[in-house]
This record gives C-alpha cells, sequence and structure tokens, in this order.
C-alpha cells in the first residue's frame, strides 16, 4: 500500500508529501455531475455500491494518497430523530430544528452498524476495491457542527439560535453534544470496524466561537471522541476552519494531525498546535481557480513552511470548490509530490 | 459634549469607557421596525429626514457616546455604474455583477456630494439635532469587501469568483480597488465636511483572506483611503472580522483604533495591533441573545482584558442581530459605563 499519508500521521519520514483533498468527490469531476443527474445527493450516500462508485472517482482519475469515504457529514442525524433533506442552492434542511430542552429529550442514541450500515457497507466494497492502492479516510461530523445544523436548521451566518442555546440553556447543550459524541464515536469505531484506515473529525463551523466558548462547550465534547477512539489505533485528524485562536485547542481536544485553513501560515499553525502533532493543510481552495504559475506559488509557500520536519498531510484549508477543474487539481497534486521529493 | 469616544480613539484617559454598538440603528428596535413596514431599506437611506430619524433612534432611547450615521456600505456601488437592491431574507443583490475586465471599464468616478447628497444632507441633520450631545460617526465599506459584493452579486459564503478574479486578473482587481479606494477616500471627506466627528471603515469581510493575500490585494488601498483622511483630522477605525492573523496588517494599513471581533482575545487582539493604536470590539453579539450573568460577564471580560490603558472603545464583535431585545442592549451599556468607571 502506498503508506505516505498513514506515515505522515505518524509523523514518520516519508518519500514525498502526502497529498488528498476534502471534497475530492464532488461536482468538480464530470463523473460525479453525471450520477448526480440520476440520483440525489443522500441516494448517492445510502446506496453502498453509488458511494462506493463515487468514493472511487478521484482515486482512479488523480494522484492521491488517501480516498475518503463519500457520505454527509449529517447522515447521523436522522437516525437520532432529526430527519433532514437536501434544497436546491440553499444546502441541507432539517425538518424540525432543535430549539427547546423537549427537542433535546426526543432525540435517541442508535447503533449505527444497522441505521448506517450503507456507509459501513461502503467502506467494505471501497476496501475491497482499493486493495491496498490506497488508505481510507472516514468521517463524522464533530458536536458543535453537528449541533449547528440541528438547532439552526440549516447553514448559519451568525450561529443565533446555535449560541443562544448554548448560552442560555448550558445543561441542556451539554447535554445535546454529549448525545453528538457518543454518535460520532460510535460512528467512527464501526468505520473503524470496517475498514477505515484513518478517520477525521469534521468540526467546519467551529471557527464562529472565541477560545473561551470553546474549551467551555466543545473542547470537552470533542475531546471524548478522540479519548474513545485511543484504543482503536488508526490516525485521527481533527479539523475546522477559522480556527486561528483555536488551534492550541484543538490539538488538546485530540487527534494525531489537526487540519488548518489559510487564515493563517502553516508554520504559525504547526507552531500553535506543536511539534507532537502532525498537521493537514492549508491551501486556499480558490486558488485551483486561479492562474497555474499562482497556484502552484501558493503550493510551494505551504511545503517551504512545512519545512523538512515530518508530519505533513497536503490539503486544501476547505473543500473543492465546485467550479474547479480536474485538471488544476491534478496538476497541483503531482507538483505536490515532485516539489517535496527533491 | 460628551467626548469619552473621541478621547479614546486618541487614547486619553476617559471617565468611562465609551461604548456605542455596530447596527445600533436596525431591526431590533420596535421604532425602526415600524418605519421599515412603510419604508425601504434604500427609502431610509436615501431620504435624509428618515435616516435622521433612524439614526437618533437608539441615542434617544439608550446610553450611547457615539451615534452613527444610518446608512448601507453598499451605497457608493449605484453611482459608482452598478444599481442594486435589497431582496427579501437573501440580502443584497447587485444587479450586473462585476466578472471581467470590461466590467470594471465601465464604472465611473463620481462626485458624492452630488450623487450621496442625502447622505450628507442627513450628516448635517444629525448633527443639528444632537447639538454636541455625542459624536456622529461616519462609514463607508472598504475597497475588499465593497469588492467583493460588486462581484459576488451579493452575500458569499466563499468569495469564489472576487478571488478568482484577484488572482485571475491582479491588474483588473488592483484597477477596481483603487477606484473603490478613491470613492471611499471622497465620500468619507465628504462625510466628515458635513459633520461626521470621526469615521469607520468597515471591511467586514476581508477575514476570507489569509496574510500574504491581505498584504498584495488589499493593504495598499486600504491604506491609500487612511492617507488621505491623514489631513482631515478626524479620528479614524478600522473594522473588520476574522481577522485574528490580519490585526498587524489592518493596524499597517492604517487607523487611529482598530476593531476585532470576537474570536480573539482583546488582550491579544491589542498586543497585536500596538500600544500606539486604539482598539474597538470584541464582545460576540450572540451574547446579547444570553441570560444577563452571562452577558455581563462577557463584558467584563473584555473590560478586564483592556484594562487601565486609554484607548479602548466598548463595541460588539460585528452588528446586533435583529433577534436582540433593547433592553439587553441598555443593562449592556450601563453596566460598561458603571464597572470601567469604579
Amino acid at each position: 500500500m502506498n503508506d505516505r499519508f498513514l506515515r505522515a500521521c505518524r509523523r514518520q519520514p516519508v518519500d514525498a508529501t502526502p497529498v488528498w483533498f476534502m471534497r475530492q468527490a464532488g461536482r468538480y469531476m464530470k463523473e460525479y455531475r453525471e450520477l448526480r443527474q440520476r440520483y440525489s445527493m443522500l441516494e448517492l450516500c445510502r446506496t453502498p455500491e453509488l458511494a462506493t462508485e463515487v468514493t472511487l472517482q478521484p482515486v482512479r482519475r488523480l494522484p492521491l494518497d488517501a480516498a475518503i469515504i463519500f457520505s454527509d457529514l449529517l447522515l447521523p442525524l436522522e437516525p437520532l430523530g432529526l430527519p433532514f433533506d437536501f434544497v436546491k442552492g440553499d444546502g441541507p434542511r432539517v425538518e424540525r430544528p432543535i430549539r427547546a430542552e423537549s427537542d433535546v429529550d426526543a432525540l435517541s442514541p442508535f447503533e449505527p452498524r444497522e441505521r448506517l450500515a450503507p456507509v459501513l457497507e461502503a467502506i467494505r466494497l471501497v476496501k475491497a476495491s482499493l486493495s491496498g492502492l490506497v488508505p481510507l479516510i472516514g468521517f463524522v461530523g464533530a458536536p458543535f457542527t453537528l449541533a449547528s445544523y440541528a438547532i439552526e436548521g440549516g447553514h448559519s451566518n451568525h450561529y443565533a439560535h446555535t449560541k443562544a442555546l448554548m448560552y442560555g440553556n448550558p445543561k441542556t447543550w451539554h447535554r445535546l453534544c454529549a448525545l453528538l459524541a457518543d454518535t460520532a464515536a460510535d460512528y467512527l469505531v464501526a468505520q473503524v470496524e470496517a475498514g477505515a484506515d484513518a478517520v477525521q473529525l469534521f468540526d467546519s463551523w467551529v471557527g464562529a466561537l472565541g477560545p473561551a466558548d470553546y474549551r467551555e462547550f466543545v473542547l470537552p465534547h470533542s475531546r471524548h471522541i478522540f479519548d474513545r477512539l485511543k484504543s482503536v489505533g488508526v490516525p485521527t485528524i481533527h479539523f475546522g476552519t477559522g480556527t486561528a485562536t483555536l488551534l492550541p485547542l484543538l490539538a488538546e481536544a485530540g487527534g494525531d494531525v489537526i487540519g488548518a485553513d489559510w487564515r493563517i501560515p502553516l508554520d504559525d499553525a504547526w507552531a500553535l498546535i506543536g511539534e507532537d502533532h502532525a498537521i493537514q493543510g492549508n491551501l486556499d481552495p480558490t486558488l485551483l481557480l486561479a492562474p497555474t504559475s499562482r497556484l502552484l506559488a501558493g503550493a510551494d509557500d505551504v511545503l517551504q513552511r512545512a519545512g523538512s520536519r515530518p508530519g505533513h498531510i497536503f490539503n486544501l484549508g476547505h473543500g473543492i470548490l465546485p467550479g474547479t477543474s480536474v485538471e488544476a487539481v491534478e496538476t497541483l497534486a503531482n507538483h505536490v509530490h515532485a516539489f517535496s521529493s527533491i
């Protein structure tokens, strides 16, 4: 197996910097758009053969050092009691968002091996298809990010409902997040059992909080997940955006690898999370829309800031944007390998 | 005149920390909502008597140390050649967003004393009504933030079009931003001539950029505005959100006062901008939705971090949210005065 990615997660030397991309399976690929004309997002996620196909599309086409299972952050919400759907142009829409204590009472834990079986089956199918070509990453949404969708009912600019519940009813907030943390941990353990070689916790929207709120309202729950994963033995990645002032706390909560976005230079980010963690990131995804010379200059800057210390996984600071060309992604991945293996 | 605010801008000692709030005139006030049932946002902005009334509403009701002229960041776009309107639930919508060099060619500079005369007239009316009660703040959108609206056509999550133009056609980007900077400077000078006692440059969305991009694509243009304001003699405020890694560069670009949001503790922010600048901020606006004890604990934390060094203006890290109660704002303003005058 190409083990660059797993070695970098463990801060071991590699022959070239491993590279994968958040949302590497997605609308920027023609193959994906063709499938999406016939199937909804949720159909792709819930049909193991389709999720497998979508997971493999970028790995076939591009020189990537890891696959990531095609799924959606929000899948655990429905079995918890929060059905949702995707509204065209508007993103996810939770049918009955959480606004009060009684809404949290109505949620119930579930067995991911039953209720999220299609994802686990897709992991098994992908692993069989990959036959050791590259490792497979599993993932889940972190408690804050899942809670924000559950409470706002969809995307949010200000997280007003989320923070109002957090500040106004901390007991209910902590009960909700404890349930989400247990759910996330159970689900990640099941993903590893099914074959995931590493797992990523996506706390995509946690950058809406300042450090004191993160410590009080989020850290204990995210830490619970990483504590439960310790015995599982696969590398763990902890990712968020807008986290320049939160990075030391993300590292404290857990994760062998901490993800950073482009708002902070990679060397500054690594200094904040400490040398005892690997780092993943952190090119601005919009650079994939830029002329090649600027794209590659941006990549070189990231690689130079990473330097020669083992433990850098090249990625974007957030997911690939829909308007990106596959050729740009290919050029970037090849460049990372070539530049870093000099 | 209550000159706490102006003294704090100049880092002079004050009897109590001055306080004003971004979007202190707005939907959280019943008086404002009543007017908005009869007039559109743009009608309020473009009718001097109405803009005056809205500007004065919070000053009458609340113990504020400054008024800010009621207007909208985007008003300069139409006279530049970019008409827009507000779409209910969706925010501003620019009719023909800028996407290419030719779209920038079609823009033209204008005389704010003619084309934005209603705002300047409102400033004169407000000044007459205030008769020295509190100072009046004028404002304008910064080149990056205005360019992002002009290019995206409205609010944006990823600023993909904006950055694609910035990276792909830097010459056009700089031409656009130079025009926006001249426009902003002309307009602010005219606001000061009309009576504004201080001015704020709103670069609300600049936190979408990393530091290297800020330095290359934004700093020269924002600096141009502050350079032009130097001879005008009123205090200047430079505000953005998500700027934890940009604060030193915002200070370098200019502004007697630098605004910070809640994502960075105020003392850390002040250390980054330097003791030769005053600081404005930085309570999370969602704390106004929280129980009073938590709201005031948050305010105390901000005030303690500001310490006794002159030059702190209390504000939120962004605007007051629509669901906020006037009583909460009043409690907060009184608390800031009481706590800081001990």
